[in-house]
């Protein structure tokens, strides 16, 4: 957990979200990216040392629909930065967390990821993400 | 916006949730801080350049009591470090963004802090917060 690597955002309409993020960081995404498997189309914004990740569902059964149905738009999970995703994932189960990809799966952003059950974490989605080299 | 100052957290006890992100983060929080006029209790825990606050209600009126009570817990704010907070919310209220408190307001951890209603910015609670010299 060597800081936090994005802020995942579920939004609506990712083209009105991006121009809307743009005047509140003041910088336009450093890209967008789609991935299908997870039925979003995404777009990244950097804010120093962090980044802030926009969700739009691609498809109604995407989880990122689901949650805006839930509960609205606003912030759909935390991701931290790992040196070891493997070695994290035994670590947090050891503690008690429950991992919900017990096998890091491939993310968007040339990352290796893997998320925490928001039942353990005070209702938080917990996503670790390791850059892969 | 600089960077991610850190990350504020609703939770129901401080002292159950210190023990689960001392467990997920690696480390014990560096502080605790109780802040009167917002009837909370806080804990902060360091996370590279980043910070996790922890946020418990002191009294039933507290906003932190009003979250809880409405959507549970979870992620109450994203606070955005700045460099200068009264240029930042000038540029943000030229952008169309409502702010909250047109005038700086003392916060945790030695900040100076403005909020964005939540309407203007995608469902999120936006923290506008520069440190005090």
């Amino acid at each position: 957990m060597r800081k936090i690597e994005h802020i995942g955002i579920a939004v609506k309409n990712l083209e009105e979200s991006n121009l809307l993020f743009e005047k509140l960081l003041g910088v336009p995404p450093y890209k967008e990216e789609a991935v299908e498997s997870e039925g979003v189309n995404t777009s990244f914004f950097m804010n120093g040392p962090n980044k802030i990740e926009l969700l739009e569902a691609s498809d109604s059964n995407s989880p990122i629909a689901k949650f805006i149905a839930k509960k609205g738009e606003g912030i759909h999970h935390i991701a931290f930065d790992v040196e070891n995703i493997v070695a994290e994932i035994a670590r947090l189960k050891n503690e008690g967390f429950t991992v919900l990809n017990e096998t890091p799966k491939k993310g968007a952003d040339n990352k290796l990821v893997a998320f925490l059950h928001p039942k353990g974490t005070n209702g938080i989605l917990v996503e670790l993400c390791q850059e892969i080299k």
